[in-house]
């Protein structure tokens, strides 16, 4: 009879309880792997348990009830107890990450948080363990399934925004609140939390800066299609010149992309360094067995083998003014010289065009093009100059295109 | 000053060359996080070095010889002396693992081969680790990047695959022998690795059936691409009524797969388990440096935290007759009940027909189609029988079809 490995559970919701199904499911296999039988010895939520008892009976505390604050407090407690902690709390790590760290590794225990991140792909293990040497250069991800879903979904059907989002929520692929998902909030503090483990560097929610996804059109899907685009919803973190830029907003992949093929609720991280050249990993990026699984592999390994976040050894600073190719959405009048001053302005600022296409007639006419990566500020002010062109009929609108580096 | 943590290096070619490169560039990082500096105390070519000496004076061996001996040997003996070892040998490992996991576990060491299986894609690891306590169901692979190659230029250019393999040759992604790659055997190796972890069961290179691309002809691209199909080698391993299937031959993709769309040369696998929905992970499969990098991560594992593969625990029977659909393309005679007659024939083996393109006329007339998934000896029963009708002006040609199963 294998010895009993006692978890704390804190926090029963979706997550929870797809935990405690998994881990009963699971039980005898991972004795026979550990030698130690997993097993709830309690359980914390809003309504029952008693967070110092369930403390004092385990020799793990797994952390599912999310946001900051109790969560960091029992986090804490947990670890200066000297209990291993796993958590699916991107919130708590992207905000509180170092210092949470730094007690883990005062005090000798795990922090584990793959589930934090992407779901069951596991990314934070990548890169924490298999290119711990790696000198990582550029992280893209997809890693908000809600997002990733509507967008899919717009592309697919030639719906709106409004309509496919009503269809997320319908299905349970967003929230009835989804505006920190939609707006690209979730998805910034899983790319701090990636961007510090990858970089090497303390990266807080606070410095990525993020748009979302409100203001894509079925018109944008449209000419997206025509260039040969997909839109999709994607976190970047990535050295430039010694420095660190980390940042989400809709983008454009051409078809080779390995994101571009991502749809509906899935989530993808895609790691480029000269040495590997690129990974990349997919799978579904939220659910309740799905993010339990997670949860139970990082249970696993610290029934195992120890593991620690180390301290950072650098502290790169952190640019917000990078390179980016665009896509440039005009309307305009019907009539010559148009492209022409367009063009003009552009080269000004040193932004040349790779390609264009012209729709429509009087009314309805339009300029859409895709121009080579340039400085984003300097992008931004020529198409400030355009939008005071007379002859736009509304304000231009800009949307990166991330270009296929290996391919 | 971090105290030297020294690897005794077994072989030095290609991978050996671009790791001792990489340690160099890295070793900075790699001490700030460690504690510890790596170092190569030691290198074993055909023409220099001396084993004992080597082993005396290193805390890790890398083996980097390939092939069965000297480096069973070799690693057994390292084990024997404490030492931690890190392979890329899939050969010993598909042969040998067994008996050199249970060293490794007798004598407290580590013996880690990232880099056996698709070169940087950290497959290895994520089944050890991320998925240790999942039941998987199914991995496929594409495993083997010199056939990727092959048949991605073949469905890009139209070429034959005598022309593919040339241009693989003169590219350095195929060897002037390619004998083990094309027939299907090094993808078979791979696959027998993955399967003994995925599955929890002891698998041999021998247990492991195998078809190469050798015989896969342009006009076979050309009907697939009409089919909305891509065209792999496919390495699957996967549970049916309690037993394991472990195989490799080509096989059509859909689009939606998540493998049809990894091109050229890189590997990607494919891991699902009813938890963890699908896990897709792709990269290069091959390469100096890539290589070199996996065998850099398990090397940095090395260093800080133990790990093991458990003794199996199961024995899952190795089944070797399992449900696909196919493809079968047929050169027939120009006469009505051709159709009638072959969809009879699998019709009284529970074929049942997918969908089905007729092209050309007279001495060009072909029959192609896909049929739904059944046992494949009664496939194959039925292909015998439609074989020896007479209207048939050449064999049969049949190609399993994966059909997608999250989308």
């Amino acid at each position: 009879m294998a010895e009993p490995f006692r978890i704390g559970l804190l926090g029963h919701g979706t997550v929870g309880g797809a935990f405690e199904t998994l881990l009963g499911e699971r039980a005898d296999q991972i004795a026979a792997i550990t030698g130690l039988r997993p097993e709830i010895s309690g359980v914390l939520t809003r309504s029952r348990g008693n967070f110092e008892q369930i403390l004092a009976n385990c020799d793990l505390v797994v952390e599912l009830i999310g946001g900051l604050e109790p969560a960091r407090d029992h986090v804490l407690r947990a670890m200066r107890a000297g209990r291993h902690v796993v958590t699916a709390n991107k919130q708590l790590l992207s905000h509180h990450g170092e210092e949470l760290w730094g007690v883990a590794r005062e005090h000798g225990v795990q922090l584990r948080f793959e589930a934090s991140v992407a779901g069951v792909v596991p990314v934070i293990r990548v890169l924490q363990e298999s290119l711990a040497g790696a000198h990582v250069e550029r992280i893209h991800g997809i890693v908000n399934g809600t997002t990733n879903y509507i967008l899919s979904e717009m592309a697919r059907t030639g719906c709106s925004y409004d309509d496919a989002l009503a269809g997320a929520q319908s299905l349970g692929y967003a929230e009835a609140d989804p505006t920190d998902d939609v707006n690209g909030k979730d998805a910034a503090a899983k790319m701090a939390i990636l961007a510090r483990l990858a970089f090497d560097t303390p990266v807080h929610i606070d410095q990525v800066s993020y748009e979302g996804i409100e203001q894509i059109t079925a018109d944008d899907m449209e000419y997206a299609e025509e260039l040969g685009l997909g839109l999709k919803l994607i976190g970047t973190a990535e050295r430039i010149d010694g420095r660190l830029a980390v940042r989400v907003h809709p983008a454009f992949l051409y078809e080779g992309h390995p994101l571009a093929s991502v749809h509906g609720p899935f989530n993808a991280v895609t790691i480029e360094s000269s040495a590997i050249t690129e990974i990349t990993m997919s799978g579904p990026g939220a659910g309740g067995p799905q993010t339990a699984s997670a949860v139970l592999g990082d249970v696993i390994s610290a029934m195992i083998p120890p593991a620690s976040t180390p301290e950072t050894t650098q502290a790169l600073e952190i640019v917000d003014d990078v390179e980016s190719a665009f896509y440039l959405h005009m309307e305009v009048e019907d009539r010559p010289g148009v492209l022409a001053e367009v063009a003009s302005l552009l080269g000004a600022e040193g932004a040349s065009i790779k390609s264009v296409v012209q729709k429509g007639l009087g009314e309805r006419a339009r300029l859409v093009m895709v121009v080579h990566p340039l400085l984003e500020s300097r992008f931004f002010a020529a198409v400030e100059r355009i939008g005071a062109l007379d002859f736009l009929r509304s304000p231009p609108r800009a949307i990166r295109v991330i270009e296929e580096q290996f391919v």
